[in-house]
This record gives structure tokens, sequence and C-alpha cells, in this order.
């Protein structure tokens, strides 16, 4: 099968349920996790204007910023990310381990690819943060803090090598997550573009209908939007006056007969980017 | 479709991965979400022998001790858990919000089920704990400590009301998850005797294999067994000298295409339960 594109929407109530930002920070570490284990490409986290957050975009900010941060690999992150209040707890959260997050004597040398961040520019060109002994040079003038994926080249000299900026879309293997904010769910639905669109709920139907539907129009991309831990997506689609049969191709419920009484949203995803994947790859 | 009873088997190692017990409480809270979301009926912990643990039966009792205080309700913990170590970071793990953890308004009439526990006991009878201003009477005489379930009754007066003991079994909604010890992976699945038994590893086969398994046989009870953080099921079978093919029915990779080159045995759990589920409930 030819490559999926999986993106997530998320509400910013996301881990609004969490008394404290160090147990928010663990939710968010599950989160990105998820993420990574079942390849999604993008997260959106749109308003949902739940009405427990008082600062809306306070919120959207605290909890991208930690879900960048454990997408940027390990030697980036102090170059890319200031001390800064939302990750006072960034410690506890659980390493990705993906193939862009390599160890320190993996994708050294030339040809591999390597996440890098800009620290110098001069009229000669770009020199990066690449995570080994040596700094990547590019004749490419950067801006310095921007992020890029780079492909390595030779050694220059003791301490340089050449690399050449490539496209992420390039690399073949799992090569991390984006994470961009919407006002809406409408808004974060209609920034995807996916062709096919999934919603859940506990309300929603089983999952093989929606397996049908990927089976039928063949897409390139598939996009799922998850309520919140407090309202689910009918809710969230009839405060902001949307129609959720217009929005979504189709509603599933992917945990029959749960047990509890609630089912979390970092658990919601885990469980239904589980049952995508499975279904996908799994036959 | 009949009820299928789900059983569980997880390491001694299970949160052997994480650098405190504040860190290890949070994953087994994370575990206990799990078992319950899914309405799992037994969880074995067994030991496999990880060469990383000092001391596996202070282990295994650990995680136990964690995994029963959570699926306690909340109104029997203190009878039920002295204070100890284990439980100091207890105040974090997540309500379950099962059947059996009724809020304070819930579950307050006659034929109701509660969960109680024996807080004294006379010729006439037994003094019940039932997370009610009244205490439960009934004139069979427990064991001071004892935990069962009940049904509710009559009022007795003021203060008090009658209950009757019943086998957990006859509650038809999920009544929560009892959790053992077992020496090895072979002594857990021998005390289970489950009808199919499931493992799972990376190098398993696909997810439709086990299904198909669980369509021809019709089984009443289905056993799912886990590899540890740090060692997989069938290393863990060739350390304690037992063959994988013998044990288990069919082995199964429920995260194909994974995207980190780990994947943490809490998170395989809740993956391969959401899997489970929705194949026996989603059709």
């Amino acid at each position: 099968m030819s490559k999926l594109f999986v993106f997530v929407l998320l509400p910013t109530s996301l881990v609004a349920d969490a008394p404290n930002l160090q147990q928010k920070t663990m939710k968010i570490g599950m989160v990105g996790r998820s993420l990574a284990i079942f390849r999604v490409d993008k997260a959106v986290l749109y308003n949902d204007d739940d009405p427990r957050i008082k600062n809306q975009a306070a919120e959207a900010e605290a909890v991208a910023t930690l879900l960048r941060y454990i997408e940027t690999p390990q030697y980036l992150r102090r170059l890319l990310f200031p001390r800064e209040r939302n990750l006072r707890f960034a410690g506890i959260l659980p390493p990705l381990r993906t193939p862009h997050h390599p160890l320190r004597d993996e994708r050294t040398n030339p040809g591999d690819y390597r996440e890098a961040a800009v620290i110098k520019v001069d009229e000669l060109g770009s020199l990066l943060e690449i995570g080994l002994r040596e700094k990547g040079f590019t004749s490419e003038r950067l801006r310095v803090g921007q992020r890029l994926t780079v492909r390595l080249g030779d050694r220059l000299g003791e301490d340089r090598m050449a690399v050449t900026q490539v496209a992420r879309g390039r690399v073949e293997e799992y090569w991390g997550y984006d994470v961009s904010l919407a006002r809406s769910l409408a808004d974060a639905l209609k920034s995807l573009k996916a062709d096919y669109v999934i919603g859940t709920s506990r309300y929603g139907k089983n999952l093989y209908e929606a397996l049908r539907g990927i089976g039928d129009s063949k897409p390139r991309s598939v996009a799922v939007a998850f309520g919140g831990p407090y309202q689910g997506l009918f809710e969230i689609c009839e405060r902001q006056g949307v129609d959720a049969g217009e929005l979504f191709d189709v509603v599933i419920n992917t945990i029959p007969q749960q047990g509890t009484e609630t089912v979390r949203t970092e658990e919601a995803l885990m469980a239904t980017l589980a049952l995508l994947n499975a279904s996908i790859w799994g036959k």
C-alpha cells in the first residue's frame, strides 16, 4: 500500500482535566508517543471553546509548545525552545525514539538524514547544529533559529560537515509530526484538506463503516477528529454551529461497550490510532 | 454475543523503565485505566526474571498493590490499604469511573450492587462499609477486612441497611478486575486456563490471524500476554525455557509499522485491548 497521510485534530481542552502542569505534561507525553507510534504527519489543535478554559489562546500555546518540544530531537531542544513556564516539567516527557531522534552513534554518515537548526548565517552560508561533534554547513543563507531537514555530505575539515537541505517529505521513514493551531474545528478541517474525514464519538457507528469508506475511496490522506475530556465532538459541533454530518465522512465509536463512564481524549487517541493503523497495515 | 472473559498477563518488569515511584504510579494508572476501559476480568503479573530488577517479589508486590488500589472503590481504600511506601503517590492515580465505583448519589437503592468491606463481626452478623451514610448489615459472619460484593436491601432503622453477599460474576455490568501473581509465564497461563491464548510481539503475525482463531474456536475466555519494556515475549520464553509455539495459540503484532523504535508495555496493552475489543464488539 502506498503512503497514507494521517492527520489528527485535537481540541484545545485536550488536557483541561489535569489538575496541574506536571500532569498536563505527562498526558501530553502520552499524546506525543501515540502520534509517533502510529506515524501521524500533522496534529492540529483546534479551539473548542470549552467554557472551563479561561484563556483559550494561552492554553493552545501551552499544549502546542509541549507537543512540539517532544517532537524535537533532544540535541535541538535548547536551541529552539527558550526556558519558559510551560516546559517546567519537560524533563518527565518520554523519549520518542523515532528515526529522526537518533542515538549518539546513529545516522552519522554521508547520505543520512538529520534534523538541524540554524545557529549562524553570514555571506558564505549557514552553520547548523546537527547533533554531531561537527557542525553542518550549507551555502544556502537560511534564517537563524530555523529548523530544517538535511542530508549529510562530506566532511569539511576538522569540525564541519557539508549538508544539503531536503524537503521533509523526501525522507521515507517516519519523520515526526507538525503541530498547528486552528480557530475552530471547521477551520482545522479546511486547512487540512484531507481526502477522508473521520469523527470519533461514543455515539458514532462501528469502525467497519469507516474502513469500508477508506477501502472504497482510496484516499491519500485521512483526518481523524477527537472531542475533549468534557465535551464530545457532537457537542463541540453544536456549540460552533456546524453540522457533523457535513464535516465528517463518517463518525465512529472506536471503543464499543466501554467499561468506564468516560474515556479521556489521550486514551481515545491511542485506541483509535491503533485501530486505524492495524486496519491499514495489518491485512 | 455472549460474555467473553478477557485475561491479561503482564510481566513484573512492567514499569521497570520508570525512573521513580511517581512515574511508576502514573504508568500503572494508565494500565488500570486500560484494563477497565476494555473490561478485563483478570490481570496476572508473572515473574519475567528481568535481570534489571533486584528483588522480583518486592517489585511484583509494588505493582500489584497499585493495580489493586486503583481497582478498589475510593470509599474502601483507607479500610483495605494501610499506609505504605508503594502508595505514596496514589493521589495522582486517575479515577476509573466504572459501575463499581459509583458517585455519591448513585446506586443507593434496594436491589443495587455495591462493593463492601467488613468492619466488624459479632455473633449476630457482620457490619460492612458500603460507601453510604448507612453501614451494611448481614447475618453472615464474615472476616474483618474482607472485600465482597453485596446487593442492597431494606433500611434497618436509622443507620443500617440490610445487604446480601453476591458472587461478583452475578453482576452483569463490568465490575472490575482481579490481580494475582505468578512465578512464571507458564505458571500464569496454567492458572488461567483460558480457552484461547494470544501472545503479543513485534515479531508476531497480523491481528487477523488471531481473530480467525477466535472466530473458529468460539472461546469463552481469551488470555493476552505481554512482554516487558526491555525484553519481548519471545525473549522471556527463551529465558524461562518454554516454547512460545506451545504456550500460545497465536502470537500477533498489534502495532504493524510502528513509528518508534520501542513500544512500552502500557502502550502495547492499550493498543492491543482496543483492537481486541473492537473486533469482538464492533461488527
